[in-house]
């Protein structure tokens, strides 16, 4: 009898860990991007020098529709070449606290030897609160840096310095080397008011100026845009004048992280006399980190339950809801439905989508505001109004940053190829030595020797693709995920014969289990002559053998059952044979 | 012995067929939006008076990785309706020939009657290559339109005027009925100039305006955006300065569809004194078209083979490609990742894409960007540049066609229900009665009385999706996709087993069958355990049981090992038993 469980289709070799010269002089140090710089997503990058080891940031990336990659949860850093150097670890450092900078970070902490987190409050907050979901974990020894501080870990010296972007308690670094600092801007925008730039901004960046940078590895996700991002402040009047002069009801859809954002409104709320509503499970564990980071000072009686909005009349109402990506079971998802337990959308409300869409959201988005628009509801979002601005800077920003930092090398970061690419255009078009620019890909090994001198290594740190999958978490799921997308779009046709070990003969008309394929029931004939194909095909193979080898006959059958399907329905379903000799 | 094949899971009930009431007077006229009033694509409508039957357009929709349904090659309209009226069907009136209104012919055709086509000469040849891939269809009888002209079907009569929209010999129609005109405008824009309509524009549609209008049925597709929509005029003239003053090789990426834009580039080609190159069978095939219909007349020289390249100057040539949506296996990607056997991109190229990106398709024109970045080239997009315009009208546009063509009723289409309530708001803004205006959905049936009077339906006609998957045509894919969903996340787990009739004891350990579940090699353990679990589940089950009725103890066992492998993987696989008794 064969046996086909365990036998898996796919031959795996093992990749051939290549071999990295370790860095064995004073002079040199070591930049590594990890991840993040191929996509929007899941960033950490290494400064390594012979003796220390410091890892800035530990994100995740979302796994999006569309993004061929079922069933996965989340694509985390590949780790594995901080888990062979564990003892030179010194710290992990968060820039600050989204998701794609911190989302990593349960999944990675025991692999690298959980090193001490340095980070400032608030994202200190983020992290332990999402920590909670895994009891099981060692606690973090976590550092609280205070805004501007510096911090010795190892031989180096990490001066930070707070940088502005969608979240408070962000912060960039110079980590202090021989030979100079390497620059880390972390996620940025540049605030200016009438096109200039500010004076807190001027004065932050500027002091690093003064140092001798050797190289800056600078944020681009929105570096294929011209000229200098659009202020937040400009996003915050928008809306304050919007739920100052609403005269019904008003929904708000946000991310969750946009602290800020989530402040400035309920701000605007309590000065306009409103109560706030918050639906959502991340905005109120958020807004609750906020008041504890006393980001905001929330007046008792401002926030109310959602079973109380009765007890109100609608132009005072404002909700604060999680879902504005169109995520399917959000709670902005359930009122565009009907589904939600208590808000019912009616004409007089103001709907606003405060965020843009992510890339792979568009159908999901598309379909909240068809639900939405059912409703008679109108939608402001970004689109028509300055309810949304980034959190990233423009190629105006960056620019203004490069020739205030005044980098020796410029290591674009943080984005697709594309967008890393557009940011090496922007800074070659404003004067700086594109020689000096490294674009690197997800592992790339940058040495910089005696802070003159760049080598970009031939070889890279492992980078398959590390996932999480359910409980697993693990490189190997590419051959899983290989098969199914072959199930999604074909299904599956598994042969169940039980074939007589002596004659070769079937002891009855095979067995067909047949999912995601065709539609059975209309297609009777096509099974029928499936099972006279099967036979046929077992019993010719097995006529002249002695004795008998079901393997033999195994792929003869794959090939003809699959021909014989692909030749009906155009179709190719994963066709698995089992013989069960008896 | 069970028999596990052909027993789908799923039942199904038959969808009802609701009641449709008839049209038994000469005073009403009908009118049914068949799709393409909840989706962009698979365009149809019909007008139904007492008599006679018209069918305008038969598009088809695809189908984009996100929009959850993985394997389906196009979504159809249900024509259902038309099938059980087929002898009342007098035509099917195509307004242009683009796929969302030509696209689903060839698969209902026969289910309809193979009514006559009308349409006008350009559409007529598209319509006519794309038969050409369907052999064993019966020929198509083909009533060509000159533009203007009108015919009569039946008893109505249809006049068809003249449109713009991105692609020639577009047309708009008025159906002459008892009480007034139905007009159809089919896909618009308004051309403009310095902001104000053009006379040609202007001439037409106030001719439409003069007669006795009962209804408009009018292109929702760029409602949300206000004002005029910008004019192809500009697209022309900035590809033509591009084309004029590009120093090295130009690839252009456009939709083979846009007849008039890859005219005017091989117009602006051979002014500017440059060979162009075809990439792609859908370009070849349109342009082909475009000849035939002496849209364009070109030089014997112009266009040149791609094999032929090397003897010109890079700054003599212009590349026109499709692939701009990012398609995996197009001329563009092939370029963009060196697999392209003659074009290899280089710095001094310049690469237009002259398209928006179709929603859905965001990831993969990512991709297509990352992999042209890699070559250093820089991308000259719609984002940045006027390479693009839509063929679809804004608000203003179509608010200027309602206040000219005077419908009493107006019946926004083609469009997600947002578009079609964008519309509608359009049209409430500047004036147009709130009651005279039905947003339909996929099947609604609209009467309108004595010219007058607007009836909605309550019973829709049938809407099931029909899905093209491979060969199979079919409402029933519904079950094959729930299927594939499931096995594209969490995959498949069977487990075959040969149990001793009599004794209930299996004859030996189980064997199991996984697919797209987790990676086996890494999971023995998990396999181990489940053995164990299956084994002791059948022979506790079968123990008492006299005789032995594995059908009973199937269930059991898909339930036992379901909670089992979610509990240890966080993954709920379809679990399929296999029980042979022996």
């Amino acid at each position: 009898m064969t046996s086909p469980a365990l036998s898996h289709r796919m031959t795996i070799t093992d990749e051939k860990n290549p071999i990295i010269p370790e860095i064995l002089d004073d002079d040199t140090v070591r930049i590594i991007t990890v991840s993040g710089v191929e996509e929007i997503g899941r960033n950490m990058n290494i400064i390594e020098t012979k003796d220390d080891i410091l890892i800035v940031d530990a994100g995740f990336q979302f796994v999006s529709e569309g993004s061929n990659a079922p069933g996965i949860n989340y694509i985390l850093p590949n780790t594995q070449y901080l888990e062979e150097r564990k003892h030179k670890i010194r710290a992990l450092i968060i820039t600050h606290g989204h998701l794609d900078h911190i989302g990593g970070i349960p999944f990675i902490m025991e692999r690298i030897g959980n090193p001490p987190v340095y980070t400032q409050y608030l994202t200190s907050l983020m992290i332990l609160k999402r920590q909670e979901e895994f009891p099981h974990l060692d606690p973090i020894n976590m550092q609280i840096v205070k805004e501007g501080e510096s911090f010795t870990v190892g031989k180096l010296k990490v001066r930070t310095f707070p940088v502005t972007h969608s979240i408070p308690d962000a912060m960039g670094l110079a980590v202090e080397t021989k030979h100079g600092d390497i620059v880390v801007t972390g996620d940025i925008k540049i605030v200016t008011e009438d096109g200039k730039v500010v004076v807190e901004e001027r004065n932050a960046w500027e002091e690093v100026g003064t140092h001798n940078n050797i190289a800056l590895l600078c944020d681009s996700t929105n570096a294929d845009r011209s000229g200098f991002s659009a202020p937040e402040a400009r996003v915050f009047l928008t809306l304050d004048e919007i739920i100052r002069t609403a005269s019904g009801r008003i929904i708000i859809g946000t991310f969750a992280s946009q602290f800020d954002r989530l402040v400035s409104i309920i701000k605007s709320c309590e000065a306009a006399g409103k109560k706030v509503v918050m639906e959502g499970r991340s905005i109120k564990v958020n807004i609750d980190i906020a008041i504890t980071a006393k980001l905001i000072e929330v007046k008792p009686d401002t926030f109310i339950n959602t079973n109380d909005m009765a007890d109100y009349p609608a132009d005072k109402i404002v909700i604060l809801s999680t879902g504005a990506q169109g995520e399917e079971f959000a709670a902005l998802m359930r009122m565009a439905t009907d589904k939600h337990k208590s808000v019912i959308l009616n004409e007089r409300d103001t709907l606003v989508l405060s965020s843009s869409v992510i890339p792979g959201n568009e159908i999901a988005v598309q379909k909240l505001k068809d639900n939405i628009y059912r409703r008679n509801v109108k939608v402001i979002n970004y689109q028509g109004s300055h309810v949304h601005s980034s959190g990233h800077g423009n190629a105006g920003d960056l620019v203004w940053v490069h020739q205030t930092v005044k980098p020796r090398f410029l290591i674009p970061v943080h984005g697709h190829h594309y967008h890393l690419k557009s940011h090496m255009f922007a800074a070659i078009e404003n004067g700086f030595p594109r020689e000096n620019i490294a674009v690197p890909d997800n592992g790339t090994i940058i040495d910089i020797k005696n802070g003159t001198e760049m080598i970009r290594q031939k070889v890279k740190i492992p980078t398959e693709l590390v996932m999480v999958d359910g409980f697993t978490v693990g490189v190997r799921q590419e051959v899983v995920l290989r098969d199914r997308i072959s199930l999604s779009t074909d299904g599956m046709f598994v042969i169940i014969a039980t074939v007589n070990s002596k004659t070769g003969k079937l002891r009855k008309s095979p067995d067909i289990i047949s999912r995601g394929f065709v539609y059975l029931r209309e297609n009777q004939q096509l099974l029928s002559e499936a099972r006279v194909l099967i036979k046929r095909t077992i019993e010719n193979n097995t006529e002249r053998m002695n004795p008998i080898d079901l393997d033999l006959v195994k792929d003869e059958l794959t090939d003809v059952v699959s021909g014989f399907l692909m030749q009906k329905t155009q179709k190719s379903p994963m066709v698995i044979p089992v013989l069960i000799g008896i």
